[in-house]
This record gives C-alpha cells, sequence and structure tokens, in this order.
C-alpha cells in the first residue's frame, strides 16, 4: 500500500504555482499575497451524488472539483488565486485513480489561472472532494447577489441546459450527445469574465449551480426585484434539442432548470452595452420572485440536494 | 423532510461575524478584509474515520472541526479569522444532528476568536465534515516548517498524548478518564500562542497533529536538522499514566506518538526566555532525523492515514 506522504509527494511533484503564492504545499498552512479584500468560497464533491466513477473518469472529477469553485468566485467580479483541495478515498482506492485526479486539478487550475497551494488526505468509504477557492477584489466593491435594480437588463455568459441533459443521458445509459455529456462531466466555466461582468457595471450576479429559475430566484429575493426570463431569447442548443426529443421532456426545461451549468448570470443597467458573449435573456422588474415570459412558471425549479 | 435552504437558513440565523468580514453567508462567495498575505489551510473530518458517531456529540464534532483547522493556522504565527465548512450527511441524519454540529462550530469560532462566514451543504452516505481557515499575516513573515537551526530550542505549547490516550480508552469501551477523552473529542488548541511564539521569535512551527515525533520529523526534513526530544523534559499528564497503566503500553509513547494532539510544537533561538506556558523539550542540533535521549527511537512514530 501506497502511503499517504509518498502519494503527496508524487502528486505535488514539479508543482508551478503563479507569482502570488508566498508559500506553497509541504506546511502548515499555504501563504498567498493577494490585493485587496479576500474572497472565499467552498463545495464539496461526494461520489454517487455529485459524480459517479463509472461515468466520470478521476481526471473529470478533478477537472470538476475546482471548476465548480472557481465559479463561486467569478460570480462575485474578483480574481480568482488559488485552490485548496481535500481529497479522501477508499483503501483499496487504486492510487492511480487519485493521481489522475490530481492531474485534473492541476489541468483545471492552469485553465482558470489559479494555483493549487494545498489540502488535505483522508482514508473514507466514498471519495470526497471538497475544495476551497480563494481569490481577491483588487480593490473594488464584490458584486452580490443582492445590487439588481428595476429596469436592469438580465444576460447569461455560458451554456444553459447542456449539462442538465448530460446527466439525463447518463441516467439512461447512454453516452451521446457528446457535447451535453461532456458539459455534465466538467462544466466549462467562463474563466475571467467575471471581471468582465463587473468592469461592465454589472449590479448582480450569481453562478447558476442549481439551474436559471432557482439562481436568479436567489437573486431577486436578495435584491428585493422580480426577473423575468423571456423564452424567446434563449436559444436550445442542438445537444438538449435532441435529448429532448428522445425523451420527450420539453427542451426549454433544461434550460431553465437543468442545473450544473455554472454559466454566470448577471443583471446590468438599462442601456449597457453586455460585454462579448454575454446574452440577454430578460428583465428586472419590481415585485418579487422570477416569472417566464411574464407568467409564474410551472415546471422545476431547480435542484434541492435534500428535496 | 427539512429542505436545504431551509435547515441553511435555521443555523446560519443570527450568526455574529467579526469586523473583518465585508460579506458573509448567503452570496456565491464570502469576503474578508485581511491585513497582509492571506493564510489558508483545510482539513477534512470523515466519519468512523476521525470520529463516530457514538463516541462523538455533533457538537464536540462541530468543534473539532473548527479546532484542527484554526491550529494550522495558528503553527504558521499568524492571526486567524474566519472559517467556511462544508458538512454532507446522510438523507435520514436527524436534522438536530446538523443543527448541534453548526452550534459547535460557532462556539468553538468564538472561542478561536474567527467568523464563520461561508459553506456548502450535501447529501452523503456518512458524515463529511471539511472545514477550510483563512487568517493573515498582518505584515509579518509566516513561520514555516523550515527554519529550525541547531543550537535552538524545541518548546511545546499545549498537552502531548491526552487525545491518543482518549482513543484508547473509546477503543476499549470507556468513558474515562475524562480528561483524555475529552481531549480525544475535542482538542484544546492553543488559540493566539502562534502569534505569541512568533513575536518571541519563532524560528519553525508546526501543529502536533500527526504526533510529536512524526511532526518533528517535517520540521527536521525541511529545516535540514536534527532534532532532539530529551524525555526527562516530558511531563506525563495524570490521565496518561492512568491509561498506560491499565493498558500496559509505555505512558512515553502517548507523549511521543499519541496524534491529534493539536498543541504547537516551536524552535527557538538559544537563550529565548519562553512565552508563557511554552515548555523546552528538546535541542535542535546538526545532522537529521528526530532523536529521544540521543538515540534513535524505536516505537511508533504516528499516525499515516493510509499506513
Amino acid at each position: 500500500m501506497i502511503g499517504e506522504f509518498e502519494l503527496i509527494a508524487r502528486i505535488t511533484e514539479g508543482l508551478e504555482v503563479n507569482s502570488d503564492v508566498v508559500l506553497s504545499v509541504g506546511d502548515d498552512s499555504a501563504v498567498v499575497a493577494l490585493q485587496g479584500d479576500t474572497v472565499v468560497c467552498t463545495d464539496i464533491l461526494i461520489e454517487n451524488v455529485h459524480f459517479k466513477r463509472q461515468w466520470s473518469p478521476a481526471h473529470a472529477v478533478g477537472r470538476k472539483a475546482v471548476a465548480v469553485n472557481v465559479s463561486d468566485l467569478e460570480a462575485m467580479g474578483c480574481r480568482p488565486s488559488s485552490v485548496v483541495v481535500a481529497l479522501a478515498f477508499p483503501k483499496d482506492l487504486n492510487p492511480q485513480w487519485v493521481v489522475d485526479f490530481e492531474q485534473g486539478v492541476r489541468d483545471e487550475c492552469v485553465a482558470a489561472g489559479v494555483s493549487l497551494i494545498g489540502g488535505d488526505m483522508s482514508r473514507s468509504e466514498h471519495i470526497v472532494a471538497c475544495v476551497t477557492a480563494i481569490g481577491d477584489t483588487m480593490g473594488r466593491t464584490p458584486v452580490t447577489r443582492g445590487g439588481a435594480q428595476p429596469g436592469d437588463s438580465v444576460a447569461i455568459r455560458g451554456n444553459l441546459g447542456l449539462s442538465g441533459a448530460g446527466l439525463v443521458v447518463l441516467q439512461r445509459g447512454f453516452g451521446s450527445p457528446k457535447d451535453a455529456v461532456a458539459e455534465h462531466l466538467t462544466p466549462s466555466v467562463q474563466y475571467g469574465q467575471g471581471l468582465v461582468a463587473a468592469d461592465a457595471g454589472a449590479t448582480a450576479m450569481i453562478d447558476v449551480s442549481d439551474g436559471l429559475l432557482a439562481d436568479l430566484g436567489h437573486v431577486s429575493e436578495q435584491s428585493g426585484v422580480r426577473i423575468d426570463v423571456d423564452t424567446s431569447l434563449l436559444k436550445v442548443p442542438d445537444p438538449v434539442a435532441r435529448v429532448a426529443a428522445a425523451t420527450g421532456k420539453p427542451a426549454i426545461g433544461f434550460l431553465l432548470a437543468g442545473g450544473e451549468d455554472h454559466s454566470l448570470a448577471a443583471t446590468f443597467p438599462a442601456g449597457t452595452d453586455l460585454p462579448d458573449g454575454w446574452v440577454r435573456i430578460g428583465e428586472v422588474r419590481e415585485g418579487e420572485g422570477v416569472t417566464v415570459d411574464g407568467e409564474a412558471y410551472d415546471g422545476e425549479r431547480g435542484w434541492d440536494h435534500f428535496g
């Protein structure tokens, strides 16, 4: 059996970090030199809840663990800096799984422009990965969920519905459309777009993880406004249309409530020239709650881990 | 069944935070205003690995989850600021367990002087708690494991052996000596002593979690020195002596390799007036490795989760 310290030595070998890292793995804590206030978020991935080993290669799980966390930093309009990764796994797990997982962590860190600076490792019955990401405000005011104003445009950057459609495909034992499955296994997070949205004057922002309507509901509640989604502005991706056709589910349901999209939804003052790639999908109004085409929506609203 | 959002609302109700917290729970990330560089560490607690429900009340698990993390910050000679807590638990767990766990988290945060600023919640088959703690250097140089110099004194602040003795007691189905058991369930961490040691000129420091010799081994390796522990300077606590007598194990073994002490071990330049409560236990010499009374130690060295 490979020991804890040997395994840690193997997976941290040749680790490169960005210039803001003062002290990386190998001590009781890591140290980073940040600009402005420190932004922090944490997300836990549990085997058979957030991923299944038969669906997700270890590399994809490692990538996803980083991606979903950094996406929460992006949603504050801040600069992601670093992650720490706690991993627990069964004694009889092939050490190669851990090595591949950590390679996925490293690869996604490179994609996100962040450094892996520390972690923890333990035994457990099922695989657990808990990632905490930290970033900095660089002196700006963070973009919360609470700043949306009546009249603001609601816009999105990233995919909607692909991940949810991919999950349905996997649950039915299929492996395609591949674009939907790949998006479910590792969401393509909009790295750098949090800052772009903040620069463009975003008044509120959120990482779309529980489903578009559920997450806009958080913005609506914390901003004290109504948010109306205009479905004529939502483009159904081709793989989602195919999954919808094959399963008899309405395609729009995947976009509105699919979950695990990890796109960014933000509100911008009326008349804002939206940054490249941001798509207007609705408007902020006076009132409360989230409406679809001006009316209450009667489909599923999103994902509650305990529902 | 109580929902995720309702449960989060219940456990974050009336949450108080320190003045360095800019944005607490309820958004995609939390924001804190730190002085100097940001220090970060993460630790994962797994049911049946780090705690058992029949031994540890939920409140004690919550306290321990915070304590073991903040202890890692203390060991850098920095100021602990905040924690984020990810918790996963079985669907059929009594929600009161979660409420009690979170109360333990809150109570230990108060003891440690840190704020609970965020978290995540998920379902899992066994309880998992992953805490990440952040602190700041306040412009100082962090105290690493790598600065010990030949001639330095080795000193400790906190308990040695009590937690390991408490574990043995619990494993044998007993509940006393209570002081040992209590120390195993929730270590009494030396809050504030990391900064005190740094102020006194500590050249290296470590949180004693894997066992004294194992952790001094990390200091020895990273500092490129030998560390000699003088057992005549180690005082065997009474509960440890009683457990040793009852089990036929050598008492000194609990002190040298018990594990989960979460005391602080530090090295100080020769002649340093040790701060209050710090006890000299040995000396740094030229060479490598850790010796006990000048000789190799042939007992257990400490805890490897995968050994």
